[in-house]
C-alpha cells in the first residue's frame, strides 16, 4: 500500500482513496493540480504529511502543464490548516525541477517518519498502553506514520505496545483508518468512543498518549484534529505524558501561536450522521493544544521537551 | 408525547421507542416486568428518571401478576448504574398499592423536573449559550427534563437560551434525541461532535454547561454519560460553570463516592459503527465527574453549591 505515489505511466499521482476505507481499497490517479486540490479538499488524501506530498505532486503537475502559479494557488486553497501543504507548495514552486523536488519531499517524508518512530519508541515503556486520536499512520503520511509510526517502531522493536484508538468523530478516522492499519500491522488494539477517553485516563488504563499534528507553532502550540485538546487536558490531569509526533515540515516558525492559525470549518453534514435531516451543526476540524500540555514534540531530529 | 405512561386499557406501561427516534415516533406497551426489564436493557427507555418510572411500573406489573419479588429482581438486573431504577423498585416493593405508588413516582418525577427547571433557569444569564451532553429532556424523564428542563424553563421564561448539543457517541443521544426535542421546543441549537467541545470552550462560545446525572454520590461525585468528565474538566479550565441537574431520586447517599459505582459496559458493537467488522472495542456507558468540578447541583429542592 502506498498512500501517495507517483505513477509515470498513468501521468499523475496515485492516491489510495481514504474516503472508501475500510470497506474498499481503491485508488485514484490525479493528473492535474485541480484534481489534486479536489482530492485534498474531499479528503481522498488526508493527514498533514500525506497532504504535503500530494500537494508537491500537484504543483509538479501544474508545472508540467505550464501553469505553475495557477496550480499552486489551487492547491493552497484546498485546505487551510495543515502546515505541510504550504511548505510543500513553496518548495516545489522554487525548485528548478518540480517533479524531482516532489519525489524528494515524498522520499524524505518517509525517512522522517522512520526517524520519528525510532526517537519516539525510545520514550515508551515496555508493554506501553497508548491512546491515540485520529489517524497518524501510513495513511496520514507517504508511509510509516507519525504517532502511529512511533507505536509501529515500538512494535517492530519487540516492545509490545497496545493501543486504544479514539473513534475521532465526525469522520471517524480512528475507527475507519487507524483500526484498519493496526490490524494489518498486528498491533493489539481496542476502539473507544471519543468521550470514553476520560474514563480511560481516570482508571489508569493508559501509560502514554501520542498524537500527530497539523501545525506546530513557534511557541509550541499544537494544532491537530478536533478533540486533541481535551485528550491533552485529561493527560495533564492524570499525570500521563502527552507526546506529539510530527516531522519538521509541520513546524511553522512563522506563526507565533495556535490562536493565529486558521481552523478549518467543514460541512455540517459530516456531523449530522445520526441527527434529524436539516439539523444545524458546527464542524471545526481542528483545535489548539497549548504548548504547556505537550510533554514532548518528537520530530525526525529528536525529542524536544517543553521547558 | 409521553415518554413513560400507564395504559390501563392496554394492560401495561406505554413507552416511546427511543431506539427508533428521530426517524420514527412509535410506541411499545410492556405488559410484564420482563418486558419492562428488556426495554430498559435495550434502551427503548433511557435516562435515569425515565428508567425509574418505567421500573416502578414494571414492579407494579409484577405485583399484579403475583410475583413481586421475581419481577423486582428482573428489573434490578436490567442496568446497573442509574440510581433511580433501584430507588423506584424499592419504593414500589414496599408500597401497599404498587400501581398507585408507580403513578405517584411518575407524577412527582414530572413535578421535580419542573422545579429543577425553575431553580436552574434562575442561574442562566439572559441569552445564555449552553452546552449539553447526551439527552436530558422529556425523553430522559417522564416529561420536561432535567438539564434540558432548565434550558426549557429559561426558554419559556423568555430568557432566549441557545444550545450546543454534543452528539454523545456511541449511541448519539445528543444528535438523535436532544436535537429532536430542541426542534419541537423551538429552541435554537447546533450539534457538535464530542471532540469539538474543547474548541467551543477555548473560543469562549458558551456561558454555561449543564448535564444530567445517572447517580450522584454522597460526596457529590456525579456519575453520568461517558464524556461528561471531559466536558467538566474543560469547563474548569476555562472558568465556565458546570451545573448538574437531577432529581433527589438520583442522589445516592449510601454510596460514598464515584469510584464505588458500577460503570456499565455495553456491547462493543455500539462503538464499531464506522470500523472494520470484528473490531474490538471498549464501551463504558458512564464516567465519574469529581464533585470538585461541579459548580452546583440543581435538584427540585434548590441549588446546592460545592463548598
Amino acid at each position: 500500500m502506498a498512500t501517495v505515489e507517483w505513477d509515470e505511466g498513468a501521468g499523475g499521482v496515485r492516491l489510495i482513496d481514504q474516503t472508501r476505507l475500510p470497506d474498499q481499497e481503491s485508488y485514484v490517479v490525479c493528473r492535474t493540480a485541480a484534481e489534486v486540490a479536489a482530492a485534498i479538499r474531499d479528503m481522498v488524501v488526508r493527514g498533514a504529511p500525506a497532504i504535503g506530498a500530494a500537494a508537491a505532486y500537484g504543483v509538479a503537475l501544474a508545472a508540467r502543464a505550464g501553469d505553475l502559479a495557477g496550480g499552486a494557488e489551487l492547491i493552497r486553497a484546498a485546505r487551510p490548516t495543515a502546515r505541510d501543504l504550504f511548505w510543500a507548495v513553496e518548495l516545489v514552486e522554487r525548485a528548478p525541477d518540480p517533479l524531482a523536488e516532489a519525489h524528494r519531499i515524498a522520499r524524505e517524508s518517509v525517512e522522517a517518519c522512520q526517524a520519528i518512530g525510532r526517537h519516539g519508541a525510545a520514550l515508551l515503556p515496555r508493554g506501553a498502553r497508548v491512546v491515540t486520536i485520529c489517524n497518524t499512520g501510513a495513511l496520514a503520511t507517504v508511509d510509516y506514520g507519525t504517532a502511529l509510526g512511533v507505536i509501529r517502531a515500538a512494535h517492530e522493536a519487540g516492545g509490545e505496545p497496545t493501543v486504544y484508538a479514539m473513534e475521532t468523530r465526525p469522520r471517524a478516522q480512528g475507527a475507519r483508518l487507524t483500526v484498519w492499519e493496526l490490524r494489518r500491522l498486528g498491533i493489539p488494539h481496542r476502539l473507544i468512543a471519543d468521550g470514553a477517553a476520560g474514563l480511560l485516563l481516570q482508571r489508569g488504563m493508559v501509560d502514554v498518549a501520542i498524537s500527530g499534528a497539523d501545525r506546530v507553532c513557534a511557541n509550541g502550540d499544537v494544532v491537530n484534529k478536533v478533540g486533541t485538546y481535551s485528550l491533552a487536558l485529561l493527560c495533564r490531569e492524570h499525570g500521563v505524558p502527552f507526546y506529539v509526533a510530527a516531522p519538521e515540515s509541520t513546524v511553522d516558525r512563522a506563526t507565533a501561536e495556535g490562536a493565529a492559525v486558521v481552523i478549518e470549518e467543514r460541512d455540517p453534514g459530516e456531523v449530522t450522521t445520526f441527527a434529524p435531516s436539516g439539523t444545524a451543526a458546527w464542524n471545526p476540524a481542528f483545535d489548539v493544544t497549548p504548548a504547556a500540555l505537550v510533554s514532548a514534540l518528537i520530530t525526525e531530529n529528536g525529542v524536544l521537551r517543553h521547558d
